[in-house]
């Protein structure tokens, strides 16, 4: 999430923080039942029992709110994406590791993740830059990986551009049907995925 | 597309047939930048440049163009998928075969696939129903090719419905960044990717 500090505003309790943070998963099921530009703030407002003032003590515009659960998806991802890279280890282990990291995220945030996915488009300016340098920043990890493997010789010689949004797809779209409580954990999932997916890159002598 | 006679309606002209189909094309564009729920028909007769009453000789309702929309991408996917079903082959080529097969229909129509992607939750009773069905029958032709591979062994022993999730995913998520006129055309993005796929569950005899 984009601190108030970062966004020029004064400091904020820790009690303001948790109400936003609640209004931010509140809206992100509204957001995904009904799309980003069908719902008004006095939707937002009722779904959150807010009168607009109060809403809007927490939540600058709608356009903000949007911004806040495309943080919170990429926040997390983000970490996951550190947590790997200071693991380290094999990039077979690392992409394995991207992948129960990229799941695990998923499958926490089916909401956030379907506005994310969904309503990108509708950030604007500033925002929409701020999103699409987080989100290149996370698939130059994944491609970081792969051209590690590449040069180690583990992986066969492969575009890691396109190999990178082939992974991204085969993880990314697991937003439609990895449910929690479902007959796989998002764990077992995104080990048969690395399984497939390694062998499919692993050169010959690997 | 659900022709006129399945829907009870009166035989209607080649003409009044082509025009529909027009609508329907423009009207994916209009949903995809705008959104399902935000667009109203007179924003949609303004795209089509036709009155109120004249849009409606050609389309029954909004969630009617939204259907047809689906209909029009699902025609072409199963269409392809009876091709390769026809053309016959090992597993291995049926699939890579399947995978052109996709991204040429995706290619060929990323507005109308972004719609169906994103508005799908929006079809109603029995159109949701067929759109269920359909998108079933495909996935259970991709299944069928994964099982027929297990069962000769071509394939490693993988679950066919999983391992079809992730072929889903991989070649789904292209309607994100595969673009007309892009660095590489569908056909040789569907061949790397199979690349990719078939290695990943191909078995160690094969």
């Amino acid at each position: 999430m984009q601190s108030a500090e970062a966004t020029g505003e004064p400091r904020r309790s820790q009690r303001w923080r948790a109400r936003r943070e609640a209004i931010i998963d509140t809206s992100a099921k509204v957001f995904a039942r009904r799309g980003y530009h069908a719902t008004g703030i006095i939707e937002l407002c009722a779904a959150n029992d807010l009168g607009k003032g109060a809403f809007y003590h927490y939540i600058g515009s709608k356009e903000e709110l949007l911004a806040a659960i495309h943080d919170r998806v990429m926040d997390e991802v983000l970490a996951g994406a550190d947590r790997v890279a200071l693991a380290g280890g094999s990039p077979s282990h690392q992409l394995s590791m991207l992948g129960d990291e990229l799941l695990d995220v998923i499958g926490r945030y089916p909401d956030h993740v379907w506005v994310f996915l969904h309503e990108f488009p509708a950030l604007t300016d500033e925002r929409a830059e701020t999103f699409r340098e987080r989100r290149r920043e996370y698939e130059a990890r994944v491609e970081g990986v792969l051209t590690a493997g590449v040069e180690s010789g583990e992986f066969r010689d492969l575009d890691p551009r396109l190999t990178a949004l082939a992974w991204l797809g085969m993880h990314n779209y697991t937003y439609l049907w990895l449910k929690p409580g479902g007959p796989l954990s998002a764990r077992e999932v995104a080990t048969r995925f690395s399984d497939i997916f390694i062998r499919g890159i692993a050169s010959d002598q690997a």
